[in-house]
């Protein structure tokens, strides 16, 4: 019997459903289940999902407040949470989501017990290490997000910056996903070109420290700036998780900025952060050595230290 | 020099919004400029928007609150103006949107004068004829969504009552986007077998009359049901308008079920219905004939008179 | 653990190697498997497909001269035999193909017991007929691509002469891959108007009878016609099969016209011919009644009558 | 009125038709035209190709003998010539492809006066020098395939021997499409780890020097191989062909290793070889510098000598 990729999405608001859009014109999955505490929103966007299906591939959607729909799901993204509220760091949200997750997620596991879990939910590095205190699943089958959107923005600044296509703009945000995070600039490139020595057709250096400061500064500033204009991010974040699902899903072993608990990774250990990994059917399947220079290294250090105080803060089993 | 494909959506709402984000990602345009009179909204979608475009393809998108950016546009989506609120019929809106539309048409005329406009805001038909008195522009020039996403509703409502994939489910929506608009029962086709002869596995005929009437009522139904669950539709008529416009940037000569001011057609004259048309690069270049048995041909004249009158009780132009 | 689509082909010709290409680059399997008795030839087209696999999606490419490796395919791809010759009918080719299919077919299914099996060796409907003979597989899990390819010529013919996208065209030749296929005109659409009203922007029937002659002609002459000026064909059917295998490993429940042994269908029994069928993970699932007018009732007949006579005259054993 | 993009291909022979099929089936261009100065075959591949478009999407195929049907073309692929013969080397076939060219190409130009013309014809650096000197066109305006190919081969090595994604693999061959040219294993990068510093689980470097140099040789020999196998290389190279059309005509910006007449580059002049350029509308618009250590700089030196010794021989006029 062919076996068909199910992918579930807990959360029907504004990122779990354009998540799920995503998904289905890219056709991610085969089949995604869409659920929500609030039947009524979920089967809304469900409706509305499953109208527009005519206009896309072969994949289906159905939910809405049943739990039980997500029985054997080979991926769950997990949007569920309270919302980051303008001026509100990301950590503020912790204490909240991790509740809400630790009532979820035991229930998820069962359901779906070979599934790979990603979340999206923010504070996403805190509540991947509360997830690991949850449930006895394998390294790898819990990750999160982290900086992969992140990373889509800066590599989208470099690019207009550079009059470039993205696709050929080779750049990482690594770290937290929150205000400590940092690119790793020693390591970016344009097509083979290291993005430190890229010039403008003058000759002169293009991305100096005032310009790369400039870029990071905006990074990071960018949720806010969209959640200040709009109320909350749903788009790129929607397409940074059907990124990874297709990864997972396709069996890809594709390079990815996403977060995990690192064991014994340039002196963290038992924290969640965003480097580069591997990820393939079994979520994350090897997490990648860069190399940093000084600074990044004291920067990588420091958004370690930033996550070990919310842990601690939170009274989080580490796992 | 090669030319790029420049679609310009307007009102950077939910409707405008996530039919940017289905275009970005199903490549529909290369270039998507999208506005609204609410800046800071605008510009929040555009980053939120902009920020996933390294997962997508070639496609660009900017756009803010400057109306000039749509100048060059090929196509022009046209999503500004009051929402459907719950309870409201399409036709209680027309006022305030012929009104809104009455202001920018012209200008977006003026911006992108070899453009095809197609009309996304509702009521959608009463603003087709409403844009055809304002603006003087070939005929086939300006067109509005109408009944597509309804007959995807349909579409996908066969497919799961009969088990089979949407794609080979060739059935139509068609007359008024609102509530006379009504099922073409006699053309519908489940790849080449007659829907009315489908039968199921014992032989026994699925789609009879109560079965039909209810998926009528259904279809009609279904964007009151999804505003009472979500307050609005985005996702299945931003697919239903990127649709379109593909149709239109690629000459697909596509037949799709869309509005325009009908002349002499099955008694109708000067009023927008939806029924199948040719959809090409100058717009809607064929308006097709269709049978209709004569209980289709009553709802046809009865949609086209509910139409009439409302054109006449707003005082409306026709062209 | 997420079960991975694989797709085996056996046979890395013309034929097996495009249909391989195409599957490689619409990611309509995620591992692809190239077999051919000359090993030499199969891991150069290996090579060659796999040096693309940087442009293409997530999918792959490995074989050779090793049947083993179509191990644990979920859909086969039959394309191995002797090719038809300029002059040649496709019966002619029914012995030698038949012999060859004997000694590969239980090999295969010893190798992947749980696989569809799809034939597209010609004579494809006498060919399905000897399958099913030789090994004992449920009914619809053995099919051959038959007259889609057929009925995508005519689909192309008809949008050419009509002016719309071949997409908005629904027509089906039916009836034996060969010479005594035919059109289904009684059913065929454009959008939703039956292909025998079409008109000109004159009101003059496009498709009248002598048209409707001169297509059947033309569709029926097209392989005899690519053969003559390249020596066989190789990219459309390439294209053919690769739409069947997504509609299995998708499970897509699509109705395609392609080849199966029927049961009592319109008075045909235990004879291959393509009829609308609904495609789906398990093969074949279900075999669609379409209504045929006398004319069109009388050609299936002849088709069946013409198959039966080569089944015969070969000493084929019916299921 | 809206522009549609037009491809036109010089050459149905095996690598043209596959380009082609590849372009259609990735809608890198709204129309195509293949021509070939053998009708016959011209005019059977464009039907075979023409029958599968039923299956993609809104792409159109059509051609034959007759050159004027290049006009307005906004790409033109040149793949008419002799072919390389096994233990032939690329160098050998100039002369008599040169020759055609130079009989062609004047003629193209005046059709497509505004097009940009990829050779794909080998030796393909040779060519492009020899272009230059026969037609009048701004620099950009004449490309080669050149090492896109032989760097994709790399990077699928590279990532089968990793064990990821070749989408993770940054990696390009440079020089000569041919014998001497060289990876540029220092700027090599597997996500953002330098391949220098790629180890396996157990903490050994995998891209030592004796792996470096095997997977040098793999590449150098790749074409060799494929050609010993099955006479001819085509998918690959179609796939790249069509990769560096949608570059153009989406205007992309696109970073790709291809080769142009260099003009004062690392102290190469008046020679065509592979490097990084940026890929948009108006073909080659920047060549990009990248860092190369000492054996790499000796390398490029040897490809440029290699190559400006063909030209002397050759007698070709440099530009």
């Amino acid at each position: 019997m062919i076996e068909n990729s199910k992918l579930a999405i807990i959360g029907a608001g504004s990122v779990g459903s354009s998540l799920a859009y995503a998904a289905l014109i890219r056709g991610s999955a085969r089949e995604i289940v869409l659920y929500d505490m609030d039947r009524a929103k979920a089967e809304a966007e469900v409706l509305d999902l499953a109208h527009g299906t005519p206009f896309t591939g072969a994949g289906k959607i159905t939910g809405g407040g049943d739990i039980e729909a997500v029985a054997g799901a080979k991926v769950v993204v997990i949007t569920a949470g309270a919302k980051q509220q303008p001026g509100q760091t990301r950590l503020d949200l912790a204490g909240t989501n991790a509740r809400i997750l630790g009532e979820l997620l035991p229930k998820l596991v069962e359901l779906a017990p070979r599934a790979v879990f990603i979340l999206v939910t923010n504070p996403c590095d805190v509540l991947t290490v509360a997830a690991q205190g949850v449930v006895d699943l394998p390294p790898g089958r819990i990750l999160s997000s982290g900086t992969l959107l992140d990373s889509a923005r800066l590599r989208w600044l470099i690019a207009e910056k550079a009059g470039v296509s993205a696709a050929s703009v080779h750049a990482a945000i690594i770290g937290e996903h929150g205000d400590s995070e940092f690119p790793l600039w020693s390591q970016a490139k344009i097509g083979p070109t290291p993005l430190l020595e890229w010039t403008d057709e003058h000759g002169k250096l293009v991305f100096d420290s005032t310009e790369r400061a400039r870029l990071h500064e905006e990074v990071v500033g960018s949720a806010y700036k969209v959640i200040a204009g709009k109320g909350a991010t749903n788009y790129a974040i929607g397409l940074s998780g059907a990124r990874i699902v297709e990864a997972i899903l396709r069996d890809e072993k594709a390079v990815l900025t996403v977060s995990t608990v690192l064991n014994n990774y340039n002196g963290v250990d038992g924290v969640a952060l965003s480097v580069p990994v591997v990820v393939g059917k079994h979520g994350v399947e090897r997490v990648l050595d860069v190399p940093m220079n000084d600074s990044e290294a004291a920067h990588f250090r420091a958004s370690a230290e930033a996550l070990h105080q919310s842990i601690q803060a939170l009274g989080i089993d580490t796992p």
